[in-house]
Order: structure tokens, then sequence, then C-alpha cells
């Protein structure tokens, strides 16, 4: 499949899954997971009730929610979640009450410096209720009574979340982890699973994978949290690199964001494809700037390596946690770069060896068709080149990616003429 | 005390050492140490006799000097030590003889390139005699007789210097030293044994301290090498810190002058507070800029972990070495500043320890108060930011001072909270 | 001797050279190694015979050749081996024919880039013939029959090369290697005997030598992969240092090409050297960079410790492997500079020792006359500073190449000091 036809088949699950109301719990998890589902049937759907405990936190009440709207003195209906689901904070508990302005405005929430922008808002551990509306319109509210409803549900009930385990020929693993919890934004949610659906489309769809991939779609902080509770030894003892894919769907920048370690091999396979591919890639790291599950990945008792490749960072774009990272953020060739990206790292990761030059000195290379057979000529073409550097090169102790880095040459380059000196049994 | 009044404080006590005619021996080293002992009574005041062998050396005569003139042919006494003790070279042997200009010459010490400056000048391993003017002042002599004075004694007699040892929790110490060698000079001089008498006193009066303090009043050169053959497998046991404080008292520069091994506790300590008090100070180095005690406490046989944090560096300000660096060179404002960056060094050093993080994942900080209960907002103020980057980089391994300077975060701000969050059981 | 003295006899002796015509094997290999062996007798000559296996390779068969010419339709002599041997491919078989413009061009190697330039062109492993010329005259060749004869020989013979083993104090050896496979080229061929066979003078000449000294001349990649299968456990267990000359005799630029380990004995004192002559050297890497023997001595399997220290790098200048890289391109003065810089090397390698101040703090200098007995003065004489640094770095640890670079001082002036000070017991 082309370029063009990927980017567009992600743009167009993202417009699907965009109008869901999501949270960390609820019906609307449900229904993005099996949108999902439909793109990889292998997709484990798990449910886990409210109370369980999972470290230091407790899974919380489910939230449902049907409708939400503000009436005004005059009878209008002036904020209603079925606009924009952004309206409503987030864990609003029900309420259906008549008040006046200053009792409302207590529950306001609006951004004076983004005027047109509709704010996102929670509150997952208080008990509140709240609207959020653009400050442009908070300003023309006048004094009288308003009518405030909303239908929502606050119950014991479960948290959900997707799981897909790929085996490959080792029992190792590479985790791509993607958060489905937040309403209608655009990079800063539905870029993430978007992606990630592809991301795992493609991995299921290879013939061989050397190894283990597992993908979850989980609320963001407690989800992971839920989730390192019931898998964290399984994971410390498997995981060789971990992706937390958000924030990859706009098509201004490429960010790498460190693991806390700074120094893992996802830290270097990210540097390596972004190197590559974008020279002015954005270096963000974990002390200053993490701010998604690295948190929970990269806290010190976890300690997995997990990093981020992202196009522009959660916080470092002007639409960001608003009603204005919507549709129009994200493109398909935003996504398809966040999505080719991540699939390099992949096949650099796979690839990732440590080769040996089998013969003592340079091999004999001009019987093999791998030298010309003229000397004296000053430089040799690239093919030439890179076979004299992995056989100069590989000597038993650096891996291909420190190779290819040093080089500055892409991986996925050298890859193919490993292939082919590994046949001529010139690499071992 | 604030600020204003302890800058005070030490500039007083400087401008009571400032006049009295200090050497590597005798009362002006004796009387300067009894002035020392009215701030700090605990003070121990130690002689060491002529002929004490120390390493490579031998403890010298004792100097001291009542006057000295020159008269010259008109009969007007145009040197006088009593003018300025710069004018008599240090360990001068006696003298009482008339000579001619010529003869006089030889004995004469001025700085063509700096004419108004009386230069510093010493002569403690051969015996002579001289006088230091200023080369202004040389032009003007006439041909003609002069009478010359100087009223010495150079005999067996003692080395004197001062100790005070301030027990703490622990035996690890952290050591303290400064010079008492030399006469009226201000910033190369007084501001060391000043504001190593300040500190001290504060010292002595914390209700407790982790670590022992060692503070020694000494000779430079000889007093050190004298100090280290008495009690240097002590040292090299013990101290896990050491400062030479001189050159404290000007209001220009910081300057950071690294230890021989360049890495070591104190050098990290320095660079840290400076970091954050001055990111403008200035880099030294042990090769090719030491020049005061640290000689001796980082040769390669001692090897102690000592490093220098100044104002400006001695040799790199022009009154160096002369009449001109006098009580107008340093300031209440300076001596405070040297003062209190090396305060900051010693709280960082008390406070500084290895922190784990005792949850597993980031702990609820909801409910601890620890963390605002409404999300989506863009950025944690300074004081959640702190609690979150302590609990993500507290990992068992990184001392708090790394971790401070990773953040570039002043290590005083995040001690206070460091306490908050051991209380809470969050770190361990 | 001076160094115009030494910069001519190179060079002479590099005039004497460069006409003779050498390949891989033959008897210009022999002449060339004869004139080597009038100045250094001690050399020895080796003969191979051709066949024999060496790793992946086999030696070939041996060439040589008296005559090779093209006479054209109107009965001239225009190719002319006899005016300049880089008109005939190297290997090239023996021929004696008439042929069309056509089929004469299929055999023709000329350069469009360098229009009149010879180009250099090789036929070792594959049976073929060819001329170069300039593109310039190949454009003026008419239609018409050309008579085509090359005299020369292919058959069954010897690789030649030469090999002096100057022994020293230790079986720990330092490597020379150059080669001698290039018809008449003047920077990439006859710079590298020409410097190596006088520093193998010098060193022959020395009075005592701490290193034992293996100065190879070889075929370039098929003498040095047959020189290592002959050598390869003694080279391994025994070279602390080599270095591949090549490039030594203009005087543009001095580079660094480092070793493939990147951080050896020998890539530290190259640095060091060129540090101190010219600070404006060029560095270049084994990864990137690497085309002459260093690619066999730096083989993964073979791994020594081998760097190059040359003037303008091959490749890098536009003379290289054409008739333009003639005794023009090189000077006295630029073979001289190739000289004395591996000459400083060689110093610095037997000068490098780990000391030892034997004294604990500073030892008392002035009785020694090594300090001056006035105190005060600002600043040390330069040689009152090395004393001082000499005893404050000499740690045990540090070698003296590394103590010269962090002082960023020559090696060869901290070493006349180094006696001295070794000899009063001060270092030990």
């Amino acid at each position: 499949m082309n370029e063009n036809a990927i980017g567009t088949e992600i743009y167009e699950l993202a417009k699907e899954l965009f109008p869901i109301c999501r949270s960390i719990t609820g019906n609307g998890v449900r229904h993005t997971l099996n949108i999902i589902k439909r793109i990889i049937p292998e997709l484990n759907i798990i449910e886990v009730p409210t109370g369980t405990p999972c470290f230091d936190w407790i899974v919380p009440k489910e939230w449902n929610i049907s409708d939400a709207y503000v009436i005004d003195p005059d009878g209008k209906k002036i904020i209603d979640f079925k606009e924009n689901n952004l309206h409503v904070m987030s864990y609003s508990v029900p309420i259906r009450e008549k008040m006046g302005l200053e009792a409302l405005q207590e529950h306001l929430y609006s951004l004076p410096d983004d005027p047109e922008a509709i704010p996102y808002r929670t509150s997952y551990y208080v008990e509140r209720w709240g609207f959020c509306l653009s400050d442009k319109q908070r300003n023309t509210l006048k004094e009288g009574d308003y009518q405030v409803v909303i239908e929502s549900t606050l119950e014991p009930g479960h948290m959900t979340f997707g799981e897909l385990i790929l085996p490959g020929e080792t029992d190792q693993e590479i985790l791509l982890s993607t958060y489905i919890c937040h309403p209608s934004m655009g990079n800063n949610e539905i870029s993430g699973p978007s992606v990630t659906t592809f991301l795992g489309k493609w991995l299921t769809g290879l013939t061989s994978r050397r190894y283990t991939y597992r993908i979850i779609f989980i609320p963001e902080t407690i989800g992971a949290i839920l989730y390192l509770s019931r898998n964290l030894d399984h994971l410390q003892r498997n995981v060789i690199a971990g992706f937390v894919v958000t924030c990859v769907g706009d098509n201004r920048n490429y960010t790498y964001l460190s693991s806390r370690q700074g120094d893992t091999l996802v830290d270097r396979v990210i540097q390596h494809v972004l190197g590559q591919i974008d020279p002015n890639y954005l270096v963000r790291n974990f002390q200053e700037h993490r701010g998604s599950d690295e948190r929970q990945f990269c806290s010190p008792k976890v300690n997995l390596p997990v990093a981020l490749l992202m196009r522009t960072r959660f916080g470092e774009f002007p639409e960001y946690h608003t009603s204005r990272d919507d549709l129009t953020v994200i493109s398909p060739e935003g996504l398809f770069g966040g999505y080719d990206a991540l699939r390099l790292c992949i096949v650099c990761l796979e690839g990732n060896r440590v080769y040996r030059n089998s013969i003592t000195c340079e091999p004999f290379l001009g019987s093999r068709g791998l030298r010309p057979d003229v000397g004296g000529v000053k430089t040799l073409g690239v093919y030439f080149r890179h076979i004299s550097n992995l056989l100069a090169l590989s000597d038993g102790k650096m891996d291909l990616l420190e190779l290819s880095q040093r080089l500055q040459v892409p991986m996925w380059d050298l890859l193919k003429i490993v292939d082919v000196l590994v046949l001529k049994k010139l690499l071992e």
C-alpha cells in the first residue's frame, strides 16, 4: 500500500473515533475499542471492576453520560454537550437545577488567554460538576436564572482496556502503549490509537517476527498503573523497548522524548530513525518534559525502557487540551509520518544484531562481485562503500544500530546488504 | 540576622585584622588568632617549635619585627614600616647601616608596570633583607647616604596555627582551610579568615550537624604542609569535602577552581551552588590555575577532595599582591557573597542523600494534597512540579545534588519538599 | 643535521625513486627496495612465490613490463610508456595488434573532469590490458588503424617486500608501514617510502631504543594481507603503536586519520604532536576516511592500534591518482614536515611513562634551585611552571602524554625536565 493510501486510512479511522465521548472509564472507551477491533480482530478487550486496588491507587467508579446542557434566562440552550463533548468536565456528577449566574460561574471553566477555545477539564477523584466554554461566550452571559442539566452516572462498574499480543520468535517484547481516555481531541488523543491500530495491523500481517509485540490501548495514568499492577514482573523480565504513542498526527515537527535512563535501546533507535528522516527533530528529556504514560513506565520502581517518538509534543502546540485540537490539526500526511517513523523504529529493532566479519583482513571481494575490478578510481559507489563499511566495522561488539549511527546511514539501507554478506559467509 | 548585618560584621572583623603585620610565623599570627578566638572561643591555638620536620620541609625560625625605615640623605624618613607593613620584605633580617644609593638599590623592590603600588615580597628560606616601595617613589631617590634600619628578630621559636573541630553525627569531615600569613592585604588575605570565622560561628550555633567540621587557620604552604604532616592519615580517612577559603571579599566575580581530580563531591557542590546563584561564574582548573593550599591538599600523595569557591581569583585582579589590595577592594557585599555561597555549599553537603521513591508507579498525590484535583491544565505550578520531579527521579542511585543539577533547581529549594515527602512516606 | 638538509636529502631520494615503474609485484619493487637498502643496509628483502595463500587471497602472478605504446594511423607514436609509466594500466597483459579506433576505445581510460591529467588505473585480478591518457589527447584521436604494443609478462614469480627490525630494550614494538606499489606518483606514493627510509636511518643511529621498531615496505592491500598472514600472532602480541606512512610530502595540511578503535596510544600521540605543531590539523576517521593499509591492520580480526599522520590525505588533493601528482606536489619542506612530525611521535612514545611524585606535599624546591627564592611575584617563569606542573600532576596514574595534553605543552619540552626531576629523586 502506498504512503497516501495508508495516511488516508489512518485519517479515516481518526475521523470515526473523534466524536466519541471517552473518559477513563465508560462506554466511550468500549465503543472506541470495538471500532479498533474491527481492524485488528485479535484485540482482547478486558474489564476490571471498580475498587480493584493497583499499587497506590484503586479503580474508580465508572462514568457515563448521555446528555448535558445549560439553558439561559431567555430559554436558549447555550452550552450543549451534543455539540461538543468538551463542554462537560469529565466525570461530572449528575445535576438538574436552576441557579443564578453567580452560582453557575463557580462551575464554569474557560481560557482568558485563548478566548475562542473550549478547555478540556477533568475531576476524576473529587466529585464535582462543571461546564467548559470559550471565554468569549462566558463574557456574554447575563444575570438571571439558568437551567443546568447533566445526565450522567457515576457508579460501580469497570475500567476497560484493549490488549493485543503478537508472539515472535523470542519471548523478548516490544511494547506499544497508547491512550483512549480523552473526548474529542485530535493530535493529543485520537492520533495515538489510530496510528497504533495500523501499526498493529502491519505487525499482524508480517510473516515472521523476531520479537513478541504487546500493544495496549489504555486510559492514561490510572490505566497504565492498573496495567502495570497486573503485569509488572512479566514486563520487567521481557520488555526490551517500549513506545508511548501519542501526538503523532500533526505535520509540524518530529520530537524525541527520552526514557528516564536516557540511553536505552529505544532511545538509540528513535534517535537513529529521526536523525535519518528529519535531522531537525526536537529533543526533549524525561526530567523536564515527561507527561504521558512514560511517567508510570519509567517510574523508579518500574524502570522500563520506554520513550516517545512524537510529531509535536503535548503541551507544545497551541491547540493542546482545547477544542481547537480538532481534525484540522491532524492530517493524512502527519499521521503517516508518525506511523512510518514508528514502523522504521520497529524495522531497526527487528534487524539490530551484532555482526562479526568472518574473514581476517579484508575479504577478496572482486571474485564475489562485491568490488569493481578496475582499481585506482577515487571513490567507490554507495553500494560498494556500504559493503566495505559493514565488513570494516563489524567487530563482534558494535551492533548494527551503532554502526549505522556512526556512518550516518539509514540502518534500513544497510540491512539489505547485510543479508547478502551473511549469505556469502562474510558476516556472521 | 539579615544579609547586610552579616556582611557588615564580617567587614568589621576584616578592618580589625587588616593592619596587623602577619608572616608565616610570629606575633602577627598570634594576634590575629586571638582576635578570631574572641568570636569563636572554641578555637585552639597550637604552637610547633622551629626545626620540626614536616615531610620535605622543616619549620623555620620565628620572625618578629618592631620597626623598619629608611632615612634619605636629607634626613627625611622616606620608607616607613609603620605607615605600611608591605614596605618590608617579609622575613627580612635585622640591619642598621648607612649605605649609598647603589648599595641600597640591591635591596629595593618595586613594580615598573604598576608604579603607584608597593609590591608584596618575601624571603622565607634565604636570609636577606629588603624594602618594597612604589616605583614612582623609587625614581625620586637621589645619590647620597641612606640610613637603613630594620628592627627584626629571626630566631628559634614557633609556628602558630588555629584549629576548630566541631563534632557531627558522623566521623566524616568537611574541611575549611584559610591562611593567616600575609601582612596588610584585603582580598588576598584578610577576606579568607574573616569569612571563615563567621562560617565557624554559624556552624558552632547549629543545633545538629551531620558531618564533623574541621576549620583551620594556617600559614600558607609551610603551614598546610605542617598540618598535613601531623594529620595526614586521619584526613585521608575522614575528609569527604574540603574548601580552601581565600579571595572571598571583592564584589566582582564568583570563581570555581577545581580539585586535582576535578569531579569530587566538593567540585559538584560548588558547581551546583554557583550555577544557581551566578550562572556566569568563572571556571578555573587545578592544572593551570592552582596557587593556594590546594597545591598541598591535592598533591598526589595527599589527594584530598579539596577545591575553591572564590570571588575573584588570586592573580586575576589588578591589585593582587600589592598595597592596592586594601580595604577598598573588599566590601560587606563582597564578603557576604563569599560567606553565603560557602554556607550554601555546606547546606547542600549536609542535605545530600540518595533517595528512593517508595511507591511503585506515581503515588496517588491528590488525596495527600500534593496535586491539584482539577485535571487538564497545561502546566503544574513550581511546588507541584518539584514534588513530581523528586518522585520521578529518586531512583535510589542518583543523589539529590545530581538530581538538583539535572533539574537546574537550587537544592536548598528541594530540601524543604524532601522533608514533606519523607514524612508522608513517599521517599525513603 | 639541520632541517633544510634533511628535507633536501629526503627529496633527493624521492626524485631517484619517482621514475621507476612499480606495481604490486615485479622488478620495479625490487629496484626500489635496493635503492632504499643503500641508505639503510640492514633492510631485508623478502620474496614470496606466486600462489602462496594469505587469508582470503593468494599471491598473484608477477608482472613485468619493458615497453608499451600506441602508433596512430599516421605512424606517429602517440602514447608512450617510456614518457610516463602511468600510460599503461598496471598488470596489463601483453598485446601486439592492429585495431580500429572503436576497438581501441574499449581499452582507453581518461578523466573528462580533469582533461589534462593521465589517470592511474590497475587491473590486478582480472586479466585485461589498457592505456591511460589525458582526456584532451583522447579527443584528438581520429578514425583509422592503430598499432598497439604492450611488451609485458604476467607469469608465476614472486611478491617482494622489505623489512627492517631494530631491536630495543623491550619486545614491545612500534610498526611503521609504507607502500611501494604505485608507478610515478609523488605525494601518494614516493613520499611514504622516502620519509620512512629516513626515519629508519634515524632510528638505526640511536644509541638506545626503548621499543623494538618494525619497518616494512610492502605493496598496498595484498602486501599488507600477505605480511599479516605471516606475522599476525607476533604483531598482535607485541605492537603497541603503528603508523601507515603515506601522503607525507606536500606542504599544505597536516591530517590525523584515526585507528578503528579511535582512542589507542597511537591516536593519542598523533593528536598531541599535531596539536602542538599545527593546531589547525585536519581530523579524519576510520569509518569514513580509511583507504590505505589501515584497512587491513585495523580490520576486526587483526585489530592492531594503527593510525595515520599525513600531510594532505589521499583522495583530498586534486592531483591524487593522476599524472599531476608529480615531483612538484612534494617538496623538501613538505617531506621534512612529515618526517619531523612522525619523529616527534616516536620521541613521545619512547618518553611516555607514568610518573609519580615521590614526596608527600610539594617538595622544598628552593634548596634544589628549582624555585625562585624571592616569593610574592605574580607568575612563575615557564621552566618553574613546568617543574611545578610535573610534580603536581604526576599521580602514578596519568601518563606523561595525557599530562602534556592537559597542560597543552609539548611533551618533548617536559621530557628534558623529567630527567632532572628523576635525577633529583622527586619523580619516580
